[in-house]
Formats: C-alpha cells, sequence, structure tokens
C-alpha cells in the first residue's frame, strides 16, 4: 500500500473489513473518517425493458434493507444486482462501485438513495474512487454536490425512521434546513441529549453518551482519554470499597517508581514478550538523550520482584502482599476505546507472595470474588465467575481466573477483571525464595521458591456500566456508585409566582435535602433560575442520576415529592415524612432492578450448544456460547477461525453484514453445567473428547482512531474535487470510534 | 574537563564546593562516593628542628578539629601548615595534598592521621592524586593499604568519639577486628539500629533512617524511590485528610492523562521555561519510533487549561474546580533525595477558574491553610506562611503563597507546599472567558478572562517530617499519622514459662488491643516467638511507632500496661482499666510534645537582623534570617551572592567549612513584626527602603546520584594501584546522598 497525492492506494479491498484493515497500514490518515458502503439493487422489471439499477449510498453502519430501498426508489421489489448487472451499467464490479462511479455519462441508467446520516455526517467520509484499491476522502457536502452534478435522479433518505416510503420526502427537506437548527441559541441546546440510537449505532451512542453525559472527554494525545469528575467519582466510590476488602485481608499499598530500565523490563520472556510491542519508551529528557531509555511501565510485575527478591528474607515474611492504585502505559496502535482500551488508564495492581500453593490460591478465587462484587454489588452488572484457558491466560503465569460479563447491544462477552496465579515462574526468574520451614531441626534447609499473585481491576468497569446500563436518553448509573443518587428539581415556579413564594418552595427543598443527607442520601439540588424544569430533567437525565424529586407548589399542598426514576422512567410520590426511609429504599430497589435487567439480559443470551452446526448461528443471534470443550489450544484456534466472518457478498442479509472477528473462548465457568461425561462426551468442534463446558464469544472491541489534518485534492473521473475540511481546521481534531 | 582512563581529569579546584562541581560534570561516575579531605597541620617545634607535618585525612563530613589532630598525633598545638611549610615538605601546593602525596620518599618529615570513617567507608573515596585537577575513586581498604606501604607512621582516629587522645589506640584495634563484626550471624541484626548519627553526618542518618524504618527503597533507575507501606500509609493518611477539606470547599477530582503533546506543554512560555530542561520524553513505543515525541507532565497547567477554555461557556460554570492525585514526573540530572527531590512524585494538583480576583485569592489562602494544617496537625511540623517575592514565585503565576519549614540539624529552611494564584495570564494564554455577567440588559456582553490558581502538596512532607522528628534510634512519627500508633510487646515470657502462661498472657494482650481498637488507637501486637523482647522494642523504635506498651506477667499480677514514649523514651504505667481513655489521651499528648519541640527549634532560630554585618554569621549559626528587605529582585540577587560561603582555605574555622550555597529568599511572612516604617526603614541589604521582613536561608538539598561502576587502575607518583570495586560487582549500585 502507499499513499501518492490526495488519493490512496491500498490492496484491493472485497469487504469493508478487509478495507478498514488497510486503511489501518497507511499511516497520516484523517483523525476520524466513516466508511460508506454502496449497495446495487435491480428492480423486478419486464424482461423487455431495461432496468434502472438503484445505487444506495450509505453510511456503513446504517441499515438499508432492499425493501426500504425499493420503496423509496418507488421501485417494485428490488433486490442485490448481480455482478453482471453492475458491470453491464456501470462499468465496474461491484466490489468497485460507489457514489463516485455515477457520472454524468451512466446518470441516466441509474437512481441513487443517499442515506439522510450521509448528509449530516460530520466527519470525513472514505469512498472508493471506482476501485476498490483506492480511498478517498470527502465531506457529506461535497458527495453530494458531486452527486447533484451528474444530474443523476436522487432521493435521501433517513433510514432511521423506518421502511415508510413517505418518510424520505420529508426527510430530504429536513436536510436543506438542517444548518439553522444546530445554530439554536437557546444556552446549552447544543449539550443536551442523545441523537444517536443506541441499537442503530451502539459506537456513535457510546461516544455521545460519555461526552454528554459528562463522563469524559476525549485528549489531544491520541488514545488518551479526560476523566472527569463525573466519572472519576464512581472510580472513588470503587477505590474505597475494593481498598477496604483488601486491606482487611492484609493487603497494604504502596507505590513503585512508572518507570522501568529495559534490563529488568525484559527478565521474564514469556511476560514481556505479551506487552513489548506496546511499551512506550522515554529517550529524552530535556535535551539529552538519556543512556538507556526507560520504559512506562505496562504492569508492574518485573518493576517490583527485583524488590520482592530483596525484602523476602524468611517464610515469616509471607505472605507478602502489596497493592498500588496507579495509571499503567500500553501504546496501543489501534482500536483505542474510552474505558476499555486506552493508551494509560488507572488501575489497581495487587503482588503477593506466599509460602504454599494454597495460601495463594485461596487469595486469587478471594479476590476474584471482590472483583464480582464491584461489578455485581456496585455496578449493578452480572457477571460470571470462571478460569481462562491456556490460550487466553496472562503470559507468564500459572492460571488466570476472570469474570465476564455481556454487552446485550451488541451481543458480545466482555472481560470484566482478572486475578492471576503465576505460580512459581516469576519467583524462580527473580530468584524470590525462604528457607524450608518444614525442614527438622538440624536437616539442611533447603530454599523454596515463592508462590506468587497479581490482580488488576481498572476503569474499564466504568465503561462495561456505562453499555450495560446507558439508553437512549443517556446515562444510568446505579444509585450506589452515582455521584449524586438524587437531584431535587424545584417545578411550577413561574412569572407569576412572587419572590416569596420561590423562596419559601427553596426553603422546603433544603429541608427535603437536609433530610436525605442525614438518612445517607448523596442529594443535588437544581436551583438554577436559569433552565427550566423540563431542561433540567433531560439534563440529569443524560447524566443518569437514579432518581430526580420534583417538588412545587402542588406538592408543598399534598405535603410530598413526586418522584422519578431514571431507569424505568416510572413517576411516584413519597409523603414527605417517609422520604428519609423510603427513598434510600427506592434507590435500593432500582439498584436491584438494574442488576436483574442485565442479568436476565445476559442469562438469557447464555446458549448451551454441542453441535458446531449451531454454534456460528447463536453467535450471530448475539448470544455468547457454551460447549463442551477439549481445552486444547489447538482447536481453540481452530474454533476462531472457523467462526469468523469474512464475507459481505450480496448473499449475506444486511444484518449481519458487519465484519466479525471469529468467536474466543471467554472463560471455563467454575459454576459448570452437567451433562459431561468424561471420556464419553465430546468437544463441540473437534474429535477430542471435551473436558469442560467453556464459554465462548465474539470480542468486544474495535475502534478507528487516526489524524484529521488533511486537505485533499481529488481527481475522481476526471473530475477535481478540492476537499479543505474547515472543521478540522476548526477544531483541530476529533476522534471517532467505531466498536463491533 | 575530561575522563581520560581510570584517572579523572577536570578543572583545578580550591575547595570541596569546586571539586563537587567539577565531578558533576563528568559522566560516568561511579553511582556512589564520598569526597575526602586533606589538612596538613604543623605542631609548635622549637625553630631549630625540622617539624613533622601532621597530614590529617579525613571524609569530608567528619570534624576534624586541630586540637584533637595534635593529641592524636602526640604533638603539641598544631596548626594549619603555610604553603610554604606544606611545598617544603611535600613539593605540592596545599590544594594538590592529599593522602596519595604522601609517599616512600617523603614519608619520614609527615606523619598521618587517618579517620576511623575513611577506613570504614563501604563507598568509593574520592582523591586527588596530588593534584587538584585530577580525580581518582578508591576503596578505603586500598587507601590504608597504600599508606601502610608508603612506611609513614599512621594512626587511625575515631573523630566522632570526641578529642581524648587516648581513644585512637582504640579506635585503631577496632579496625582490626571490624570486619567480623559485621558477619554477625544474629538473624535480623544487619537490620537493626542506625549506625550514623543524625547531627555528625546528617545525609547519611536520613538515608539510613528511611530505608531502615522501612519507609522507603532505593531503586534501579535513578531518582526513583519506591514507597513501602510503611511511608505510602502516611501519604495515605495524608490525602484522605486533604480530599475531605477541599471536597467540602466544592472541589472535586478528576484525571488527566500524563502525556502532553509537545504543542500544547509549550503555550505558555513562561511557564515552559522553568520545566523544560527538565521534561521527560516518550519518543518510541514499541519498536516504532513516534511522529512527535510526547511529554510526561511536569505539572498539569498546560494540559488542563485548552479544556478549561472549552468547558467554561458562562459564568455560571464558574468557579471550576479540579483537583487530580498523580505523579508527575521533573527529569533532574542532579542532586535527587528521597521525599525532597526526585524524579517521579506523588502530589495532589488543584487547578481552579474563578469570575473574580476575590474569589480566587479567598481559595489562594484557604488552600494555603490546609496545607499548613497538614503539616501543624497532622505531621506536628510548624511552618511559617508566607508569600513568595517575585524572584521565587511560581513561572506563569501572578503571586505564590507558601508554607515553609525549618529543619535544625542543618538549619536550613525548607519549602513545605505552595498555593499559587495564576492571576489571568493563563487564561488568556489559553482564551479562557466568560461573558461580562454585570454587563446590563442589552449591552454588549464583553468576555472577560477568568482568575485561576493553582496548588499542590506533594510527598516531600513524609521527608520533612522525617528530617525533622527522627533522632539516632530512628524514626520518630506522630501519632496521627503512624500507620500503627501503639505496639504492644509482649514481655517476661521466657524457657521456664508454660504454654499455660503463655497463651493466658497473648489472650489478655488481645482483650487491650481490642479495647484499644475500638478507642481508635491503630494497634499492632508483635507476638512472634522468634524474636527478643528487645529485639522487638528497638524494631519499633527504628520505626518509629509513637508509642509502646508491654506487658508481661508483672503487668498481669499488677493488672496495668507498661508504657514508653518514643519521642521521649519515658516509661509510665497505665492502669488496664483506664486504657481505653488514657491510651489515646498520651497520644495526643505525644502529638502535641512533638509539635512544642519543633516549634521551639523553629522559633529560637529565626533571627531578625536588620545590619548587614548580622546576615551571614546568623546563617552560619544555623538560623533563617528575618530582615527588612526592599523586595527588589536585584537585591535578592545580591544577597544570595554576598552570602554563599565560597572558601575553605585555612583560616575557615573548621565547623564552617562545609561548602554553601547562598541565601535565598523563603517567604515574605504573612505575620509582619513591627518595626518597618515606611519610607524610613532601609533594607539590610541595599539603599533602597524596606517594604517588609522578608525570610533569607541557606537551601536544604544537595546530593550526589552517580553510576558505581568502575574498574580503576590509578597510577598516583609512579605506583600503579588496581582497584576492581567487588562490592559494586555484587550489589550492582548503591546510591549515596548527601545533604547540605
Amino acid at each position: 500500500m502507499a499513499s501518492s497525492g490526495n488519493k490512496i492506494t491500498h490492496g484491493a479491498v472485497a469487504n469493508n473489513a478487509e478495507w478498514r484493515q488497510e486503511l489501518e497500514k497507511v499511516p497520516g490518515l484523517p483523525a476520524s473518517y466513516v466508511l460508506s458502503k454502496t449497495l446495487v439493487f435491480k428492480p423486478k422489471t419486464a424482461k423487455s425493458q431495461t432496468a434502472t439499477l438503484i445505487v444506495a449510498f450509505a453510511l456503513e453502519t446504517t441499515q438499508t434493507s432492499s425493501s426500504v430501498v425499493a420503496k423509496v426508489a418507488d421501485a417494485k421489489d428490488a433486490r442485490l444486482a448481480t455482478s453482471d448487472a453492475i458491470e453491464a451499467a456501470l462499468g465496474v464490479i461491484p466490489a468497485d462501485v460507489s457514489a463516485l462511479t455515477v457520472t454524468e455519462s451512466n446518470a441516466a441508467s441509474v437512481q441513487v438513495v443517499l442515506d439522510l446520516k450521509i448528509t449530516e455526517e460530520k466527519n470525513l467520509i472514505a469512498i472508493h474512487p471506482s476501485k476498490s484499491s483506492e480511498t478517498v476522502f470527502m465531506t457529506s457536502r461535497d458527495i453530494q454536490t458531486y452527486l447533484e452534478k451528474t444530474g443523476v435522479k436522487l432521493t435521501i433518505h433517513d433510514f432511521s425512521a423506518g421502511s415508510i416510503a413517505e418518510s424520505s420526502k420529508v426527510e430530504a427537506k429536513k436536510v436543506v434546513t438542517k444548518a439553522p437548527k444546530k445554530e439554536s441559541k437557546i444556552e446549552g441546546a447544543a449539550l443536551i441529549g442523545i441523537d444517536i440510537d443506541k441499537e442503530l449505532d451502539f459506537p456513535g451512542w457510546y461516544q455521545q453518551v460519555l461526552t454528554k453525559g459528562d463522563m469524559l472527554d476525549y485528549y489531544d494525545v491520541s488514545g488518551c482519554y479526560i476523566l472527569k469528575p463525573w466519572s472519576y467519582s464512581i472510580w472513588e466510590t470503587i477505590q474505597k470499597w475494593f481498598d477496604s476488602k483488601i486491606k482487611a485481608m492484609g493487603v497494604e499499598n504502596c507505590y513503585f517508581p512508572m518507570f522501568v530500565s529495559s534490563k529488568v523490563l525484559e527478565r521474564e520472556k514469556d511476560h514481556i514478550e505479551g506487552f513489548a510491542p506496546e511499551v512506550a519508551w522515554v529517550t529524552k529528557a530535556g535535551k539529552n538523550d538519556l543512556e538507556d531509555p526507560i520504559a512506562i511501565r505496562p504492569t508492574s510485575e518485573t518493576v517490583m520482584y527485583p524488590y520482592y527478591a530483596k525484602w523476602i528474607r524468611s517464610h515469616r515474611d509471607l505472605p507478602l502482599r502489596l497493592n498500588q492504585w496507579n495509571s499503567v502505559v500500553r501504546w496501543e496502535f489501534k482500536h483505542p476505546q474510552p474505558f476499555l482500551r486506552t493508551r494509560e488508564f488507572l488501575w489497581q495492581e495487587g503482588h503477593t507472595a506466599h509460602l504454599t500453593p494454597d495460601s495463594a490460591n485461596e487469595e486469587v478465587l478471594q479476590i476474584l470474588e471482590y472483583y464480582a462484587g464491584v461489578y455485581e454489588e456496585l455496578l449493578a452488572v452480572p457477571v460470571m465467575r470462571g478460569r481462562k484457558t491456556e490460550k487466553e491466560k496472562f503470559a507468564g503465569g500459572l492460571f488466570t481466573t476472570t469474570v465476564e460479563g455481556y454487552i446485550p447491544t451488541t451481543g458480545r462477552g466482555i472481560q470484566g477483571a482478572t486475578s492471576h496465579c503465576l505460580g512459581q515462574n516469576f519467583s524462580k526468574m527473580f530468584g524470590i525464595t525462604v528457607e524450608d520451614p518444614s525442614a527438622r531441626e538440624g536437616e539442611k534447609k533447603e530454599p523454596v521458591f515463592v508462590w506468587q499473585n497479581s490482580w488488576g481491576l481498572s476503569t474499564r468497569v466504568i465503561g462495561v456500566m456505562t453499555m450495560i446500563h446507558g439508553d437512549n436518553k443517556g446515562l444510568v448509573l446505579p444509585p450506589r456508585v452515582a455521584q449524586y443518587n438524587v437531584v431535587i428539581v424545584p417545578v411550577g415556579i413561574n412569572v407569576k409566582s412572587t419572590e416569596g413564594e420561590r423562596q419559601q418552595l427553596y426553603k422546603a427543598i433544603e429541608k427535603i435535602a437536609t433530610t436525605l443527607e442525614k438518612a445517607g442520601v448523596r442529594v443535588k439540588v437544581d436551583n438554577r433560575d436559569t433552565y427550566s424544569p423540563g431542561w433540567k430533567f433531560n439534563n440529569w437525565e443524560l447524566k443518569g442520576v437514579p432518581l430526580r424529586l420534583e417538588y412545587g407548589p402542588g406538592e408543598a399542598k399534598g405535603n410530598f415529592v413526586t418522584t422519578a426514576r431514571r431507569d424505568t422512567g416510572v413517576k411516584d410520590k413519597i409523603p414527605i415524612p417517609e422520604i428519609a426511609e423510603k427513598v434510600p429504599a427506592l434507590l435500593e430497589t432500582i439498584q436491584k432492578d438494574l442488576y436483574t435487567k442485565a442479568d436476565k439480559a445476559f442469562k438469557s443470551h447464555i446458549k448451551k450448544v454441542t453441535d458446531w452446526n449451531e454454534f456460528v448461528p447463536a453467535l450471530n443471534d448475539k448470544n455468547v456460547v457454551l460447549i463442551p470443550h477439549c481445552l486444547t489450544e489447538e482447536c481453540e484456534d481452530e474454533i476462531k477461525e472457523r467462526s469468523a466472518r469474512k464475507d459481505d457478498t450480496d448473499n449475506t442479509p444486511e444484518d449481519a453484514r458487519a465484519p466479525s472477528m471469529g468467536a474466543k473462548s471467554l472463560c471455563i465457568p467454575f459454576d459448570q453445567p452437567e451433562g459431561i461425561v468424561e471420556g464419553k462426551t465430546k468437544c463441540a468442534n473437534c474429535d477430542r473428547y471435551a473436558d469442560s463446558w467453556c464459554l465462548f464469544g465474539r470480542k468486544t472491541n474495535f475502534t478507528f482512531l487516526l489524524d484529521h489534518n488533511l486537505n485533499l485534492d481529488v481527481t475522481t473521473d476526471g473530475r477535481l474535487i478540492r476537499y479543505a475540511s474547515q472543521e478540522a481546521t476548526d477544531r483541530g481534531r476529533r476522534e471517532k470510534e467505531i466498536i463491533f
């Protein structure tokens, strides 16, 4: 691949997955862009007639079913066109077709249905200039202008509005009046509201819900994000809870430096192999080159263990249990994603040394239980406890235990947190020994290597929580972790209200707040005069506050507060004298209901499968799949290979068209279903006997993150399209992330 | 300067301060070494006789008064020899003399008094090979061997033992039997006890008290240290206290990335100028060079303020008060020092934005008061509150407030923590504005720049506390911050005790511990069977636990506990029924007494001086000095220049011989003494009128930190001294720090 001028040349691609892969190899692409897709349909036509093909040009993420396209194009019963038909009409093979294939000369033989989202797209849009081995990036405006100039029949349609043909005209008008809408002068209006549907564009929704919900902001350095107080306070709650648990176990906190010398970093071969490509190196200080580059820790095993060797002198120093709350750096070159995969992230890492494997094992499981507790008790997120397969375990460790979650919207599993037993591998590498205390008096005391564990929980938990509970109104925070779990909004005050009435109301609200605070509720009173109650409702719903209390003249008269649950939207009343008791109880109900809902979604999507033929369809149905498995690495590789979805050819159903990684094992659940008979039950994939039920799923995580600073001059079909991204200039850079 | 072979060549030096400066410029020196000093004395002799000169060769830090040297050398009334006498006897000028100047040929005309500390020194010792522009590094053993071979009369003396001549012979014997002493097999003995006197070798003491007291360990990367739980728990206590204070003010915690793009870092010129030479740069990730190097934050003003500009849209968003608990990196090339100056350190940094200067100012002072609270209320360290001069204020800010401490042992001031008002400088640079809310209806609302503060408190507080309270038994921790503030040690159990008696005692102790824990005391019960009570006493004294309780058969019989205060050593009794009340009360007494003692030491060393002639002598007497000052930068520079102590020529009194930086201003105290009359009182240094009383002092901080991996072949006076540091090979590296 190569980048020549403004048109980027790469390997020919057959589908968007390959396209994406090719683009990722190209340095210096725009920081943010979206992929487009072009589908060509042929309406049912009498054989004597030449069919006018319908070119549907849409954002990759838009669902463009043939029936909707047909209705919009005012055609009967359209089907995906054959290669022959496409080549005959447009002169190119299907993989090369795009909106840019439409020219003045072929405009009469086609019509174009243009996705409204394309016309509204703020990012650059990647398009093939009639060649699948080439990409240009254009603004929505330029694409529309280009198409209009060809003279082709052009219909703009809002596919998200459903399948009613009539909507297309309405939506087309909408486009015309779009610009001023965004210029709304109402203060704060631009901030309010999620305008991306969680089900239809999960990555776009995730980005919006995090930024508009005030959880984080994008940062000047790629792959790094700012944790704003609204998310950081959740992390603080988690820290406090987990820290008290481990301290009760006898773990002590400490702080090791963030820098590691290369010599120490590379001491353990298997371990470092897993991290080496992502290690960030400091090579300069001020204007001076350092004699030896110094790494920033990707994790602290090799940072800490040389000192364990020094500090542990006798079995009486065991167990040694240290933990630190810190940040680590893993410089991933692709796919960063807020909370889930970032170049710097916050976590805790515990590192302990034990005399016996039993002592180490007991701790590994105890910690895993606390990790499950963070998810289940604090974040209302159900998780499955289990062990990782050999293939997926921590590099250099003995075995890894894990809590695994499930994202209903994507139907993918997600790793929650892991607790590793390192066995004696590191202690042998670093020489961490004690004299054998079981040696008899007078016998030579042989050195024995200690047993070690390491365990870590990161801010990714916040991302998982957001993905599971959030909805199209914004965040939904579980009461136990929300910075404020109740917001009180004064209502019913208007221009006719006297200052006295207003003050009386505020005073009553202050009293309610005080009562609740005494009952342990974290209350926010939103007294801002400049915003309407409706604006405030939306604002706090966006931020996910679990419970809203409304209080106005009506409530004052009836001596109650009106309650509105964020999770269900259900409104109710609580008499003022009962608030100290009933509000905390309601918060606990919300907490439980959130968990129950997520738990149902998870449980109903764990599919037990014993026949391979049911495996991929089950994955495609948004399930994680339990199969009897031989637990061999070879078989696991094969499952990944066999379950990858590689094509988006004409016959693939539209909704299964997104490219997918193959399935990988998530865990071997501790809680094993019955049904496996040793030496009898076969592995679902191979001829070996099954060892255990093993949970498989497709991976969550697929993201773009590139630079957005290109001005392009693109020659397509003899036309010069000058592109200068004003937005890019104005805003410096933006990031767009896409998750599969 | 240049390093050729194993002898290092540099500029000629007239004293140790210059020597040190020259060495610092040489790359690749040993990681740890100490400077030596050579003084040549001439005894009072009849004019007819040729005097045998006395060459005293000692560690730089050893006090070698002429009277002691004379007694040790069995000479009458020795005085420092004149240049002529030295040149006549040894053939070199005084600056070139060292132990290596003594050779077989001149051995008869001199005798050598060798500092016992030289013979015990584990580090390499820097010596001039009869040339002040050259340095070689030798082990104590090689120096002694060399001198013995010259045949010179050699006396080894322990100068720390006082001035009794008799001691020299005893000490000389000690040297002979020294080696086996260190090989003691008693478990843990090597760990126990500080063997460096705080008054005599403060840097050595500081290092020992921190490492042996379990506060920190030295680390593989220079300038970075490991905070062990014993010190980290102190930091956690401080965090908890300060965090609750600022949250009550409305400050929220957040987390910004540790990485900064160079573009953003360099936005504010004055500000970055102060940090640029110390910025660590990441230039590689895995095997790939980054397109642009990325800095690690030295502080977060420029990291955060672009986002303040984005987030602050209206005066209703003010004040914006964010804080983060994080680590920052300042890659200092010289003088790192545990807690006080480290390449990575932990701190909190608060960054706030206000509509008005009043709001900003009020906060700056409120935060400063909390910083004073950390020192005074938690760490029992008295501080002086004040404002920094223009010369010493934060680069890019409007004014800096500070709390300043005092280290009695060195007689130096030390900066405690600073709270800066940044004014509008950064808001203008980053465009942080709101519309003027005071504009009338209908008037054009002009943008106004916000007022900003930033404030930070780092782990240096732990270093300051250690230096002030610690003694020759080890750490002394104030009860409010000690991880355990009480340790209970069972006593009186011996081989004759039955298992029943032992269990009964342990049971009673458990009960005492439970009672105390309920009373809020953090108790450690030391039940380890393998250690004697005496060993435990020493161990916990080393670690600075404020109060020890002893409980044995005697105590059981009398129904009391024996108490032993760490700070005073005073022992007492408390009846068991009263412990829940009296132990916490005693801890509070200890806390107060520690503060009172430190406060007395500070107050008695603040010297008010109006006459310049008294200024330097007052500094030399270990004072910080209050003078009427004009507050001009020019005058401050002049004071620094005039008060620097540059020489250690023959006539300088021995105890003032250490090289010293000039005095700098510490603060303009808020609490101003009377006595300055505007337009009448003159500045103590110049002809201008005084503006305020200003506190000056010499700087704390002077340290070595270099690599220790040299094998040397040194030719001195025709002799080949082969030096291979076995210790360096065994231990990899060690660090030795010297503070002035």
